[in-house]
C-alpha cells in the first residue's frame, strides 16, 4: 500500500500515526486536511510530505475555481505558503510546493481551470517520478549491498515515507528483489516509535527479516558485530553534505563509526538544499513535550516534568560514508562530488 | 522516601513499576514476594538488589525456624540459591548473599535462631553501610563537578537504586549540597523507562533542574554544547575497569568520548567483581520481548515481530574516564588502581 493516492480529486492518506494496530485512511479534498495530516504525521517521510502537499495544492486551486479569476493566484500563494508552513526541516516540502507553484506560473492568471489541470498533472508526474527515483536508488544502493549482509536503520524511510518503495528501506527492498538475503535491525525511534510502527511493519509484509531494538541497543548491537552497514533516509541535505534526518541519526553515525561500519544516506535530489551550505544552517523543528511524556495516550514521565524534544538532527558530512542519489552513489568530497551532479 | 525499609520483620519495597503515576508499597514477610519484586523489577538497581535480596534471606531464615535445626542450613542456602536466581548480571546480588551466607557460617548450624538473629542484623548492617557508603562516594564524586554543571545521566542510579542517596544521583546531590547549581539531563532509558519515570520524578523531589530527552538525543544535546559531564552507575565492574550497566550506557560511553566529554561511573565497591578478568566474562540477562513492543500496557509493535531485548550492556574500560567509589575516585590503568583499593 502506497502511502498516498490520487484519485479523480481525492487524495487517500493512510493514517500513520494508528499504524501498526489500525489501518485506517484519511480520505479529503481539502487541503485544509492535508496541512492538518502533516502537521500531525499522519504523513511523514520528506518524499511523502512533498507529495502531499502537492496534491494538497491541488485541492487548494480546486476550492478557488469559484472565485474571480484575478484572486486566483494571489490566493493560491496563499494556500502554497500555509502548506509550506506546517514542517520546518524537510526541505521536500517547499521543494514540492515551488515546483507546483513554478507550473502555475507558466500560465496566465486569467486562465484558472488550466492552471488547475497544469497542477494536477504536475502532482501525478511528481507523485511517479518519487516512485520511479526511488527504484532507481534502490539500484545504485543495492550494489553497495553484499548477500547476507544485516543492515541496521533508523526511523522509516520506507513506502510509507515516500510515495512508494522507499527510500533506505528501497535500497533493502532492490537488494531483496536481487535474491540477495538481507536481514534488518530496526531502531525503534523514540519518541513517535516510527521505526517499531512503521518499519518493522512494511517489512514484515514485505517478508524481509527484522528485529525489533530500542535506540539505545544499537551501539551494543554493532559491538557483537551483527550489523554490516547502515542505511537511513534524510529529511534535507546540505552543500556540504551535511545531513538533517529524524532524531538520533547522528548518534547511529557515530556508533557506526566507532565500530567502522558503513554509513550509508538515501536520499533523492529533492531532498537536497544546495543554497545550504552546511548543516547548521537547517532550522530543527521542536515538537510538544507530550511526545516525550505520553507514549499511545499514557502518561510514563512525572506532571510538569521539563522536556527537550526536538524532532531531527545533523549528522555532519564527516560520518557519511556514501549518499545513494538517484543519479548514482555519492562518495566525498561531498562540496565537490555533489556540486557535480547537480550540473 | 528509601527503596526499602525494614520495620521489625517486614520488609517495605517502594513499587518501581508503578511510578510515577502511582506511589505504592509492597509490605511483605515472605521471601517469595521479595524474590518475585527483584525479578519483575518492582525493586531495581544493584545496591538495592542486593539490600532486598539481604532482607529476603533473613524472611526466608524465619520460615526456617520451624524446622529442625539439622535442616537449617541445607534450606537457608537454597533459599540463598533462589534469591540469587532472579537476575544474573548486577554483581550486588550475588556479594549481598554471599555476605550473609558467611555470617551464617560463623555459626553452630544447631543454633537457628541465634543464626536468624546475626542475618537480621547483618542485613541492617549492609544496608546502613550502604547510605554511608553513598555518601562518602558523593563526597569524593562531588569534587569533580563544577559550579554551574550540566550532567547526563542515563537510567536511575538513584535513592531508588539504592538504600538511600543514590550512586551517580548521590554524586549529583552531594554537588548540590555544596550549593553547587546543577542541572540535570536524564535519557528516558527504553524499554522500561527509568529514567523517564524515576530518575526525574527523584530529582524533581529534590527540586534540583532536570530535562527529560529520549535516549536518541543524548547525541544532539552533546553537540550543541549542552552537557558538562555524564555520570551513570554500574551492576557489575570487572578487574579491568569494565563497566556493565543499563543498555546504552556504551552508547553514551561513545557519544561522550566522540565530543570529549568526560564520563564518570559511580560504584560502591560491593559493584566489583575481581574474579572477572574483563567485561565480556559478564553474563548479559536478556528480557521478554514484551518490554519492547508493549508501553504501559499498549502494544506498540506489530504482533509476532521480532525483538531483542538485552537488559545490560558492558562498556569497555577505555571510554571511562573515572570511577567514583567509596574509597575515592579511581582513575586509569584500572587494573593496576583497582586492585590497589581492593588491597
Amino acid at each position: 500500500m502506497p502511502a498516498l493516492q490520487w484519485n479523480s480529486g481525492i487524495l487517500t492518506l493512510i493514517d500513520q500515526t494508528k499504524l501498526p494496530t489500525e489501518v485506517t485512511y484519511i480520505t479529503t479534498d481539502d487541503y485544509r486536511v492535508v496541512a492538518k495530516a502533516i502537521k500531525e504525521l499522519q504523513v511523514r517521510g520528506a518524499p511523502a510530505i512533498g507529495a502531499a502537499a502537492a496534491f494538497g495544492l491541488v485541492l487548494g486551486a480546486k476550492e478557488l475555481l469559484t472565485l474571480k479569476s484575478e484572486d486566483f493566484v494571489g490566493k493560491l500563494t496563499e494556500i502554497a505558503g500555509y502548506l509550506k508552513s506546517q514542517r520546518p526541516t524537510a526541505v521536500n516540502l517547499f521543494w514540492a510546493i515551488d515546483r507546483m507553484l513554478s507550473v502555475a506560473s507558466r500560465f496566465d492568471s486569467a486562465q484558472p481551470d488550466a492552471i488547475y489541470r497544469a497542477l494536477e498533472a504536475e502532482a501525478n508526474t511528481l507523485a511517479e517520478e518519487d516512485i520511479a527515483v526511488n527504484k532507481r536508488m534502490g539500484a545504485y544502493g543495492a550494489e553497495l549491498i553484499k548477500d547476507g549482509a544485516t543492515i541496521l536503520t533508523h526511523c522509516n524511510a520506507g513506502q510509507l515515507a515516500t510515495v512508494d518503495f522507499g527510500t533506505a528501506l528501497g535500497v533493502i527492498r532492490a537488494a531483496c528483489q536481487q535474491g540477495k538475503k538481507i536481514q534488518v535491525y530496526a531502531d525503534e525511534t523514540r519518541p513517535l516509535l516510527q521505526g517499531a510502527r512503521l518499519t518493522t511493519w512494511e517489512l514484515m509484509q514485505d517478508n524481509i527479516p527484522v528485529t525489533l531494538i530500542t535506540d539505545n541497543m544499537a551501539g551494543f548491537v554493532m559491538k557483537k558485530g551483527l550489523i554490516d552497514c547502515v542505511i537511513v533516509g534524510a529529511d534535507r541535505i546540505t552543500a556540504n553534505g551535511d545531513v538533517a534526518n529524524k532524531i538520533g541519526t547522528y548518534s547511529v553515525a557515530i556508533l557506526a563509526k566507532e565500530h567502522s561500519i558503513p554509513f550509508y544516506v538515501a536520499a533523492p535530489l529533492s531532498t537536497f538544499d544546495f543554497s545550504l551550505s552546511s548543516g547548521e544552517q537547517i532550522p530543527i523543528e521542536e515538537r510538544s513535550a507530550d511526545e516525550v511524556t505520553h507514549i499511545a495516550g499514557k502518561r510514563i514521565a512525572p506532571e510538569g516534568v521539563k522536556v527537550f524534544n526536538p524532532a531531527f538532527d545533523v549528522t555532519p558530512h564527516q560520518y557519511v560514508s556514501a549518499i545513494i542519489t538517484e543519479k548514482g552513489v555519492i562518495y566525498p568530497p561531498y562540496s565537490e562530488n555533489l556540486q557535480k551532479i547537480r550540473e
